[in-house]
């Protein structure tokens, strides 16, 4: 059987599941999703049997990917945790925010439903593979879970531990899909399967996100990078934009809502960037700074056009100053990816034309822009954070794993 | 000049549009609407000129097309008439449907903000230059329109007629681009530009949408066929029924909300069927039945596989006769275009299933399919109906023009 043809038939399945995971109720969905949860502790054994396998495979690779490869009696714990958690989240399938009524009495409502087929592509971390089938489920979703090589053994004993475990709870044959070959020739196979998956979500890095946008025929919720800027403007609390910038940079700089870009309005420069400098400095960042910043502070590096719009995801941190808020907003929008954008200020209008201005999916007033989260924007869960413009930008949730269709009670109305 | 080169300078100027058109205030929209509409009326001289060069160029053409294509001055004002109607329509750009606040204090709202630059491809109508142009004004969303090559001289004067007058109502330049060749080449060029534009609106034959979404690197919105059903279940008020079969069918048959395929329980079929044929035959409806329907009004030809896929946008209608409520929705899922379908019923447990199982845009319970329109909805009025899953599902108004940016209000807090 060709590529093509298996592929095709996996994506079948999760297409068969649709309308009955669609309208399955929350009571089943939520007992499966724990009953989930207790078949990955339950299986420790052959999960950990399987990891080692990848392991064994992994030399070679990076400590820091052997690491995130790896899983522990902690790791399975967490990941069981992270079933549970969505379980009593509220399932939003069937929700309408509002009905109204027309003046000839139809009454509309805009009912929440599921998006359909979801293919997940990632990379390495295998609590990925839970993560993605649990919120699937509770979203009523058919999942197609496709996971890096290096990590194929762990993944296929996790998918196969959750898909026995959903089955006997009730839920509908085909819902959780995971791809058993590592061959490449997979991902462009299923991406071009349009009737029967409804939309891509890959979750890895730039080269991988850009070649399945370039090749799929399906819609494609990307996760590409934050350039993240702060701008520390004229009137803002000193310590706060500290406090803030050491934040943004030093907290966890290897995350896509980490600072790359500091932005220092020039009338603050000369007493706000040594200051900074100092505190990120003996934090390990290096600084890249454009002329005027160097001028105040000279251990800073030269800036290239490059840094403006690079993500370091290091501690690396590009500097720059800038004559006002309008040169602010126009660098952000010009060199940034629209991801998570800063203003520190006490000034009101400055808050309120940076918000307007700035064209991003998140923007920020006195807060660390490391917040762009679904977690901490109080979802619940997330299954990434799209820099699309459409359908979901920003963090995603459940809701955002939904789309909607609206319904219409009517008494026998006729166009007239 | 090359073609991408051309392309790419009008993508670009309306890209250099779009962060003075997103936050542009509603007055100097509205008032730049008016000014718009006002402008067309003032030139219909030029307006009416430009269209007879059209229509003498036209011969040869059917007298529908001909009849779309021909401007009158009670059309005109029938534009000018749109115009002023979105200048008093709500402004979605800003709205907030609801800020909160978390444990830490952050207040996070998401704000509609314009999608960006929208380049809307249509056949044939002239009006649309003017509704499109009008509507992604107010919505803050710079266009670029491209109408079909029958209606060159028409849309362009009533492009530069909009233009002028909303450049001198202190509207952004570039904010309205109209594509002046009618190479095909262009639309190709177009939408490869996915640096400068953001979504692409195809509205037109299935054909020219195919091949668009197709060539597109740009997210485009569809708007396909609409294989729309109605279900008379076994319960259905008789009455109700045959007005609703009527009007979904009758009252305008060549558009994509209108009754393609009428589905009948078997337990009404033999009073039914014969019932609602004598209707149709006698509006000049062509019936075709499925065998047990054919059994039942003789008179009706023999429907093929093919005709349940049909969308015939004339007087005619594929019949089948179902066992019930499940069979009905299998082949509505299986056979329809998710576009928009009733159910005709007088049982609450039949209805509320319809409306979960039936996966379309728009589910109806005992009203007409040819209510699915923006302003039969109360949007006020319409850019399309779209057939995507994501982003916009069904009629689209001003609200499906724009997307969203979370802000966040803090007060210094940074994450642990």
């Amino acid at each position: 059987m060709g590529m093509r043809d298996e592929m095709l038939g996996l994506a079948r399945r999760a297409r068969q599941a649709r309308p009955g995971l669609a309208t399955l109720s929350r009571s089943v969905k939520d007992k499966a999703l724990i009953a989930m949860a207790d078949a990955l502790v339950a299986g420790r054994g052959v999960l950990l049997a399987a990891n080692k396998r990848d392991l064994d495979a992994a030399r070679g690779l990076s400590s820091a990917m052997v690491d995130r490869l790896t899983l522990t009696d902690a790791r399975i714990e967490s990941m069981a945790e992270g079933l549970r958690q969505v379980a009593v989240l509220p399932d939003p399938v069937g929700e309408m925010e509002r009905v109204w009524v027309r003046p000839n009495g139809l009454r509309i409502g805009k009912m929440r439903v599921p998006i359909g087929v979801v293919l997940v592509i990632y990379e390495s971390r295998p609590n990925v593979t839970a993560d993605a089938a649990g919120l699937c489920l509770k979203s009523g979703n058919p999942c197609i879970l496709r996971g890096g090589s290096e990590s194929i053994h762990t993944n296929s004993a996790i998918a196969g531990v959750l898909t026995r475990a959903a089955a006997a709870a009730g839920v509908p044959e085909g819902a959780i899909q995971f791809v058993e070959t590592t061959d490449r020739e997979a991902v462009g196979a299923l991406v071009e399967l349009e009737d029967c998956i409804d939309v891509v979500i890959p979750r890895g890095g730039k080269g991988l996100v850009k070649a399945i946008a370039e090749r799929s025929r399906i819609p494609v919720i990307k996760h590409l990078d934050g350039v993240c800027h702060t701008f520390v403007d004229a009137s803002a609390d000193r310590e706060m934009a500290l406090a803030i910038c050491h934040n943004a940079k030093v907290q966890r700089p290897g995350v896509c809502n980490a600072m790359e870009t500091l932005l220092v309005h020039a009338e603050i420069a000369e007493s706000f960037l040594p200051a900074v400098a100092a505190d990120l400095e003996a934090a390990g960042v290096e600084l890249r700074g454009c002329e005027r910043s160097r001028e105040i502070v000279s251990s800073m590096k030269a800036a290239t056009e490059d840094d403006w719009y690079a993500e370091y995801l290091d501690l690396i941190l590009a500097v720059r100053v800038v004559d006002g808020l309008e040169e602010a907003i126009d660098h952000i929008n010009r060199y940034g990816s629209a991801h998570s954008d800063a203003i520190v200020t006490e000034d009101y209008s400055a808050a309120m034309r940076f918000l307007e201005g700035v064209d991003s999916a998140v923007v920020y007033v006195n807060a660390s822009t490391r917040f762009t989260d679904g977690f901490e924007f109080g979802f619940g869960a997330e299954i990434g954070i799209s820099t699309n413009r459409l359908h979901a930008r920003g963090p995603m949730g459940l809701f955002e794993l939904t789309t909607y269709k609206y319904v219409v009670f009517g008494s026998g109305q006729v166009r007239g």
